[in-house]
């Protein structure tokens, strides 16, 4: 049993509410708590030393990251965070220093998006650091756009590059905050959600969720500089384009609007984010399946978001 | 530096903005997101593997104190939890029954407090079981009892029996909810937390946030049974008395009335709860510190709850 059938199993039993909107499977959940024109979105994501970041690390940018990455679950359904919550658990020998460093890298990003954190604790994890952020926020009804929502004959886009960020953008990577919120402001956004497994990977899980399939195209996808540097230097690197498909970390918004968008999007986003990509990378289909395209036909994505290149 | 002293370092430079009311300090924060007459509560909190509970106690037991621990809180703030997110961060070798067992713990009390489990994620912590549990919920304005509103002249309440909960409470105790609830509706409670490092300690934060002082009756302090039989048993268990001042993890509410409301409130409590004790324990001082009265005089106690017994 892998993490997704694991988690599979066990939403099935958990208790609900009528103040629960949309409960676990999406990148935050969304609730009603009687605000007249907005929900509230609530998220917790945690990192652990030597899995999410190594021991060597700068300490500021553990915390940059580990707040991060609850910020781009909120990009992901254009939403706006107001309040963060941080656990600590730390070895004892971690100093005082080395702590007040870790939150130096999470106050700077918060305050930038007017972020208050209110409180949270410390406690202890002999062996590693762990750090759990819990945020709080809200968004528009009805702007928030899910993953169950893309519909045949959408077009994909992504923002940004893909793959290598383990080679140092997954420590310094900025949520697309203001991104989303523009996008949801200006067009109706169907299915939206962050990177972070992988693109094959998430791709099925907005495709899993809106019970569609998908056609990429291989050309169109866009590739890091710093996947196709390793795999000038590193023969054993993985092809960039599969690099680009399948690392984890990107933390770029993955979103499907109406194909009579696609063009009037990307003019519109050239003019507001000219210094970020936006790349339309397929399509959404009617049939099944995850596919991509390239010189030598359509192939098949497998499971586990790897495609076999000959 | 102490846990104490680290997190009131911290808390100096966290960024706040305009929609937070109570930030780092008291059992949540209180946010103020535009509801008419309600303000959010926000928390976590994290139980670990070795510290909180051992590697031998039930599973669903385990479960249900990383939520209990929580809603808590929330009691001490007389809140309603509305919403949870779960963080499992899991050794690799933890089976499936194992974590829908832990899981099992806590939906039961969750579903009686009206509690929605609304996600959370399972990642990886390869030593020991860590656990952290976010709560969202909400209170009515101006009926929420901050630690900083006690006043001199107060009586001092606590719920239930004190000391010991190692042996066995900590893992199935009742959070205090529905008591707290009822407290706030019919009486002004001034100040009210939960006790969760031990009377003295905790009762010491009211009275720095209330900058009060207090004076403890050392015979009305409610002391477990659990605590008496340890104190038989095992000639170098701490006396029972001691352990009534000490021990972590009771989980029961302090509060604070205006001494006119004390004998009322007794009254009223008896017979809305008769199961559960109430007693009066002594009163808020103008002069600060905290000292307990005993047959022998008073005496003060010391900055971490314990007092010197000849």
């Amino acid at each position: 049993m892998n993490e997704f059938e694991l988690i599979a199993r066990l939403t099935q039993s958990l208790p609900t509410n009528p103040a629960t909107v949309v409960g676990p499977g999406d990148d935050c959940a969304i609730l009603d708590l009687g605000l007249p024109d907005r929900w509230l979105l609530f998220k917790t994501d945690a990192i652990v030393e030597g899995i999410h970041f190594n021991a060597t690390a700068a300490p500021d940018k553990i915390g940059r990251k580990a707040l991060a990455r609850c910020l781009s679950d909120f990009a992901a359904m254009a939403g706006k965070t107001t309040h963060v919550l941080v656990t600590l658990a730390l070895p004892a020998k971690i100093d005082v220093g080395f702590i007040e460093t870790i939150y130096g890298g999470m106050n700077v990003l918060a305050a930038r998006h007017q972020v208050a954190i209110v409180g949270g604790e410390t406690t202890t994890n002999p062996e590693r650091l762990l750090i759990s952020v819990a945020v709080l926020g809200t968004v528009q009804k009805g702007k928030c756009p899910l993953r169950s929502a893309a519909k045949a004959g959408d077009a994909i886009f992504v923002t940004g590059e893909l793959g290598g960020s383990r080679f140092g953008k997954h420590l310094d990577f900025e949520p697309r905050l203001a991104e989303a919120a523009w996008l949801a402001d200006n067009f109706s956004i169907h299915a939206m959600m962050d990177i972070s497994d992988g693109l094959a990977g998430d791709l099925r899980h907005v495709l899993n969720a809106s019970r569609v399939g998908a056609e990429l195209l291989s050309d169109a996808i866009p590739v890091s500089h710093a996947t196709k540097l390793a795999a000038h230097s590193e023969p054993s690197a993985k092809p960039p384009i599969l690099a680009a498909l399948t690392d984890g970390e990107d933390f770029e918004l993955l979103f499907t609007v109406a194909s009579h968008d696609a063009v009037p999007l990307l003019d519109a986003w050239k003019d507001r984010f000219p210094a970020l990509r936006l790349s339309c990378i397929g399509k959404i289909t009617a049939k099944k399946g995850l596919t991509i395209r390239d010189k030598k036909g359509i192939r098949l994505l497998t499971e586990h978001g790897y495609v076999h290149f000959s």
